[in-house]
């Protein structure tokens, strides 16, 4: 015992030695970096309430708030040189072994983590709206380029490539409502509830509120201690934002394989082949998809962590802080990236809009027959009968000519030939949320005026 | 084709058999059955728009609107014949054809969803504010009970056992929230987006959503009919509301184990041993317990499901229903069996009581010192040595004499005999969200008010 | 008590009511009835054992063993009557009693999983081994048609048809593979067992094993009846399995786009639009697809359930069923559903080679140059630089002149055009496992050998 | 394009420049540094492979070899730094560009993670084994202690401490197992599969395998280069081994608590807590547990990355070597903290002795009666209400006397207070499997031999 005496807190109690390789399992001091800052700032709001509870003075306050100060900038200066973990009793001297009165790892840990994650919000938030806008901007550009809407992965019916664009940037922007939802849960201080029980000082918590700018204060220490619910929500989150990515990436990729060739990738976010020199791969989609996956492991694994937990603070719960740190880098990184290829890749129009086919317009051609008085059912058995007509004579459905019809449906008549035209065709989608030009301006329209109310 | 002729949507088109095994694959009629109810409504107030855009008169209006209503009237009475699959036709005669005028299956089941999922959280929404306020007022009554309060399973500090209760209900408070901002999500109308494009005629989109009561129109149809994060958010709920309560069940079982007796479960939520006569098991808790594995796994394969999906409708969306309907299902009797456990459960007062034990105080003893001007860090190393000493006398720490002590730091004094004293001891923790009776009645106080606001 | 006095084994021991929630939550006959023949065969063995071990007699196990004869009878006439769950005391009477002892339900249901779980092995590996033979002698069949060999759904290299078709036939017999694998450790017979402590009569657990035709013989009481590794690795390997399939719709997917237009599937498999009367969807595929989900949510659910328990057997481990059964028939109509699809899906043949590009042979122009000496990190840079003057032309790789070719590089000569034939391209690549004609055929042969050795 | 010209080796083809946020994102590095030994290992072999094909001469051979071998040296002496990478070229000069002839990323670095792994795996069987030997000799010398065997967490039977450890030795033995199995599914050469389509030139495909100690040839070079089933097999591997250890440290921690007090945890695998000087927290069982959340959630994340691609190497592969490295170092360590909790925690025999109640043997007072002939049906009932009545009457169940059990069945005889002893009765479990010490010993001693075979 001798060689650790003192150098661990619960330094009177052990006699045995560690095993390195569970000393190392134990470590936390790699993800509790990132945090350094918050950590810091919680703890110099703590000092002021410790001084007014009367358990430093005045002076003891001054001196624990500059060391905190210079342990700051020293952290700062000396990232990954790992000299710094004792500094604050260096820096400090005496007074800092009072700092931890009344406090507990497990509630300054978990304010630590609120405030590193209100902040990683904050950020996230900014670039998912930077997105979101690059989205809006662009539907509102190319809103006269038409294109094949797919279900199912086949050509459905004619549809705007804005409105194509809108469908994710509506996504997203149920993604940032729900973070937000999420923020204020995690705007939420624990401080002030100790280990498990809470805090035996006059420990000022609306002061702590205040100091550390929080919303509201927990409302019970076991809970407040043992609970993780703010960094599960926060990995679903993540997970539900990337599967939207990943789900324009899929479309992505599919319009720039060279049998859609509907659009082209800058070079900024491809990648050639070691083997083959002709092929540029649009690597950054793939990724994109792929860290869907990832982020939802993530969530999984920490979830499952979770499950069948006793209550309060147990040491597994230490799994949450690498999840946090991944799922928040990697879907920022997948924001910016998904800006950057929105922003920077090329449409080729004239094969999107070759690609419309009369076929596309045998639900139009059902709509005559339904505007002439045919129940739709009947009208849609009559337009899927000129389809198979069409098909078996190997010729384009607005190919048929008006007797081809009208021996299929004696509704038929000449002014039949005003249903093949693609641009009257997607003018009729006019009702909220279709594709006609006056609809998808009002998305972008409404889309503009909510971005503004979030940049407030 | 000659024997399916007419009887499928689509029968102009096809010209093959059917592999059976296909058949029953493809088929959704098991689970459609349980959104009949919202069909018919959804229906009903679609043939009404119909109406007013002059695409049925209005008396195709009321002979499709009285058919439904007796559609809906025999499917009560026949559930599980599978004999209605037809009746819509035979029921509304020849205007059932116009029923399905610019309306898509894509809009019409995603609408149909959010009408039960709607419906479903209010259920649950029900369930849980019952099972919070049994938990509330469980915790006013036994207010005066104290046991010890465990961290990493170990004896920790004591604390009131109202102090435990309230911790859980303080999470499903978190639960019941979340879902509310999940049905804000719900309740928005996709009627009227089509299968993708949206509709083409003057369908009031306005009306729909009155009729059907929802609380706002889709923005974008494309999303509308491809999208499920209503359903993915909610299974997500559901398996962060069932890990509280695996929680919750996990510290009961330890309870009530031999070891602890803290707790005695009723018979009704306990089973016996077909082996051993004398085994009275906690299966209520189990099944809590093993019900929030069963649920993460809808969310994850729904997850895994939509996860690099192509945009809009795609057939794999199908696995939506099955997993919504199992999460509310499982979430609903989870949340009955755990009331019926809370609220009839026997406490072993004196058991609970009796385990608490002096070393438990120990950071009572340091703070002791802490008072005296000792630093916290001191303070927490001289406490071990204390404890350490008491430990090797084999003697419980409150029986160290103050000699004993006064050998460890001269600070202590004859009144550290005061330490010794559990409700003094917990009645320091008088912070908010603390453990003393003042801050526990003010949680319970809280929470009645927080109940009451939800009744609303 | 009175009321259900003696109606449950555990008779003697509960004075309380049950909570009719509790009672359906705790329920298992709706699955417990998939075994029930698994059930009544371990039964006949066990009272077997019995006779051998002095505990019935002779005419008492004859009698037993009837009665479940004609339980087992009785059950097959009346599915779905639920009228049978008392019958078996009825229909053996007395004896009845004798044939639980020193048998627990936790080694009976476990070897009742077993049993079942050992023949659904071997009806999957059948499936299994009939869609890999149907990949196999299409294969065969197809061995001459060429088409593009994707890589990042991008144009990678020209390949076989074929050799597209035995990716996945291979990766298919390692899920073959892996699954008798599973079946040896499936094939272990738990009876005996007790509910954790053992046997204490003289059970002969090897007659039991013979009886049964196990394997195997459990080593440990409390492993054999608290674990479920056995379902797990089942589970797990139908998600990789369906992964597999789940991969191979992609592809079908792809290729069954209009743009692609590789492939038609057959009618059977595909299902039309109940809008867009021109629409024919492939649904067989996306159900596949989705497949993959579902099952991986199944095996994640169980893990989870698992995840934290302690040793033996908890009621948690009744989430094993439901989950088994549902990933069994999953993968079965699965495997199903695919052998119909390859089966029955037409190529287009000219499209698939039509297709081919000359960029596709840029990699062969590299080699080109490697086969007159220039190192290939230098000629894959000559013939990136090659593509980059076709793409700025604008004309194909091919179109460049013997002049264009030598201005990049002086080892251009005039038999550079041997380069642009795509069959003399596919036919280098004829080491084992590459795409040339005698390659793929070799893994024709290898795989049908392989399928006859499973067959034996 | 200036700048970066020539130091990519797609060079030739890109005019754009590169986001750094994608460059970041798209970069492997940190992870492909661990697999840097395997990699010049295949690049070895592969450099002798191109000279028997002419491709490179001898001496080139040479060069090149002699290069990798300074790479290698290079490389361990800088770890960290990061210069390394341009350093193949820099040391082996012109050669260098020859050693990618006919070799792809794709097969090059599956080749690298197949070595890579299959060592892995060689380190991980050699410390499951070192465990379950622990396991083994801890239940050998151990073999005459007995406490209570639980089901449901209640008390069951009584059991040997030695058959709950050997009940987790048993299931690790069918994981190392498993392990082997994977194992030959990982030694499988891809190396010669190109990028897609195989190999065009003369590479002796057995030459590398034996070079690079394979046991065998990939079959298909489209499935070689694109499937990562190993990889996954290999992340569920990991989740169900500590799926296996979380079961054993839950039962650990549940016997470390001061309530059942059956084992103490060495100081080396506790640790203290920052603010309750008398804690001591069974951290190492915390961390066992919590890390089987972290691995599933591995292998959740890469399934549902697998799920859904096309065919062949798509970039979202890349998520492979994380999740490789963190399950294979997760698991290193859990197995050797594992190791050394079990080999150093001290066992309380007496209060485990002392926690067999007389209620256990309520089983054997039932068994007692079918010996005398009952039916066990009807004497499981006949002991339930002895335990009952003794309940009623708070006495323990030994305490009931002659005449007490007389009044509940006359089969009760003076010879009943044989039932009482906690020795005879573990002693009947002695059919194989059970808990009697002379099948205990057996289960050592298959386990021995067992041990003994694996080393081979």
């Amino acid at each position: 015992m001798a060689t650790s005496e003192g150098s661990k807190l619960w330094g009177g109690r052990f006699v045995g030695d560690t095993d390195p390789v569970m000393e190392r399992f134990n470590a936390s001091i790699a993800y509790d970096q990132r945090m350094w800052d918050a950590d810091i700032r919680g703890s110099k709001a703590y000092v002021k309430a410790l001084e007014k509870a009367k358990l430093v003075t005045t002076e003891e306050m001054t001196a624990i708030s500059q060391g905190l100060d210079q342990v700051d900038t020293h952290t700062h200066t000396h990232t990954h040189t790992h000299t710094h973990t004792h500094s604050p009793k260096e820096l400090i001297g005496a007074p800092a072994g009072k700092l931890h009165t009344g406090r507990s790892r497990n509630d300054q840990v978990v304010t630590d983590m609120r405030l590193w994650l209100r902040n990683a919000i904050s950020t996230l938030t900014e670039n998912a709206l930077q997105l979101i806008s690059t989205l809006v901007e662009r539907a509102a550009a190319e809103i006269d380029v038409l294109f094949p809407g797919y279900t199912h992965m086949q050509r459905a019916q004619p549809i705007r490539w804005s409105h194509w664009i809108l469908s994710h940037a509506v996504a997203l922007s149920r993604d940032v409502d729900q973070l937000q939802e999420i923020k204020r849960r995690v705007d939420v201080l624990p401080l002030g509830s100790g280990a498990i029980a809470g805090t035996p000082f006059d420990i000022d918590r609306e002061l702590l509120r205040k100091e550390l700018d929080f919303n509201g204060i927990s409302l019970n220490s076991m809970d407040a201690t043992g609970q993780r619910d703010f960094v599960v929500e926060f990995l679903f989150w993540a997970s539900l934002c990337l599967t939207h990515l990943s789900k324009m990436a899929e479309d992505l990729m599919l319009y720039s394989t060279k049998e859609f060739s509907f659009i082209a990738l800058s070079d900024a976010y491809s990648t050639g082949s070691s083997l083959m020199p002709q092929k540029k791969n649009a690597d950054s989609l793939e990724l994109i998809r792929s860290k869907a996956g990832r982020v939802f492991g993530r969530c999984a694994g920490f979830m499952m962590t979770l499950k069948g937990l006793p209550s309060t603070y147990n040491k597994d719960l230490q799994e949450d802080k690498e999840a946090m740190f991944d799922c928040y880098d990697t879907v920022l990184a997948v924001l910016q990236v998904t800006t950057g290829v929105m922003s920077t890749l090329k449409i080729n129009q004239s094969v999107m809009e070759a690609a419309l086919s009369p076929d596309m317009l045998a639900t139009d051609l059902a709509y005559y027959l339904v505007r002439k008085g045919m129940p739709f059912r009947e009208a849609h058995g009559i337009s899927g009968k000129a389809v198979f007509t069409a098909e078996s004579r190997n010729v384009a459905l607005n190919q048929l000519t008006v007797e081809d019809l009208s021996a299929i449906s004696p509704l038929f008549g000449g002014d039949v030939s005003s249903v093949w035209d693609y641009r009257s065709s997607v003018e009729q989608y006019s009702a909220p949320g279709g594709t006609a030009k006056s609809s998808v301006a009002a998305q972008v329209e409404h889309l503009r005026t909510w971005l503004k109310a979030q940049a407030q």
